[in-house]
């Protein structure tokens, strides 16, 4: 005989499979709303519900939004030669919450990944091509491509790949690319650092 | 300008409101459902809708319940003489799930603790009084009551309040009332072994 109400075992459940939490911490955030009188399971159920009904992908960055094309796209006052290509919409926060770039996005929808079966054809390149085709007809100058996909060895292959798509239009000097740098992060301790860390610091050494 | 779409920052706010539960990990839990492909936000946020419906206290135990009377209440198998007194429901599931225990509960919703402005007539004395008179009445036998508050201050002064109550009917033999044993932890270490931890183990020492 379970203890717990059928009721409240499911929120548990659902609670399990979100990622980090396990079945004891599921139970705690579940009690946590038994205890509450405010009715907060409900709010918190409606957002949710709200959520997937309301949100989709910006048509033109596929970044969440909850409009056909989101704020960042439309926005006559960001800077639309530049073109900033991210993992995950979180990487859009990351980058939107740090106040340093004021271009567009692009969400790729992960990383090729040969041994989690991500290959190219699951990502959004063809969306990206177009989409880069747009914003150069859009505009007279260089479009500036920053490929800010995450510093591993997926992020890296991704980012040959993309670099290898505009090969062309980067010879006619349409497209410029860059990387993000990579190196010592802020605070960092030389000593405990990794090996190829270090060697990415050494190689982008700059004359001060 | 805000990044996330207003129906992504309600379900950010509300998970930020769990115990334990910071911004960032807040974010994290919802991209999770932002990339799930199942509507796996839906079902989390109905199941959290149904449990504020469906849910309510057992009418004798006061544990959380589908029904009127919860499944242990009104079983047959378990032991009616014997009456467990705790703080929350979560401490009924830790008696279920350890399987040494086989009679009733009663949840008194808390302890008393001056601290945090919670006094006696916050917490449930006199449906505890009245679940007792009637477990009585049906029994012909001594009741035994297990005091299982917490071993914490507030634990300690609530068992002693409850011992208070039934002052009368332990002295008439139709109560008899223990508390939950103090001492070592399994696999603790003597050495590392708080000062009152070790006081309730010295003074509980039993013969071997």
């Amino acid at each position: 005989m379970s203890v717990l109400p059928k009721s409240v075992e499911n929120v548990v459940n659902e609670f399990s499979k979100l990622p980090g939490v396990g079945p004891k911490s599921a139970s705690r955030m579940t009690y946590h709303y038994l205890r509450s009188p405010n009715k907060d399971a409900t709010k918190l159920g409606e957002a949710l519900i709200q959520m997937d009904e309301k949100t989709k992908f910006c048509s033109q960055c596929f970044n969440v939004t909850d409009s056909d094309i989101c704020d960042i796209c439309s926005s006559t006052l960001r800077d639309h030669t530049k073109l900033c290509i991210v993992e995950e919409p979180l990487d859009v926060v990351a980058f939107e919450d740090s106040g340093i770039y004021n271009g567009l996005y692009f969400v790729l929808g992960g990383v090729i990944s040969p041994a989690d079966g991500i290959t190219a054809s699951e990502l959004r390149f063809k969306e990206l091509e177009e989409r880069v085709n747009s914003v150069i007809n859009e505009n007279d100058t260089v479009l500036e491509i920053i490929v800010a996909t995450n510093p591993s060895l997926e992020g890296e292959a991704t980012a040959s790949y993309i670099q290898e798509i505009f090969k062309t239009a980067v010879k006619e000097d349409k497209i410029h690319i860059s990387r993000l740098a990579m190196g010592l992060p802020t605070g960092a301790d030389l000593e405990y650092a990794d090996r190829l860390t270090l060697k990415r610091a050494f190689e982008g050494r700059r004359d001060i």
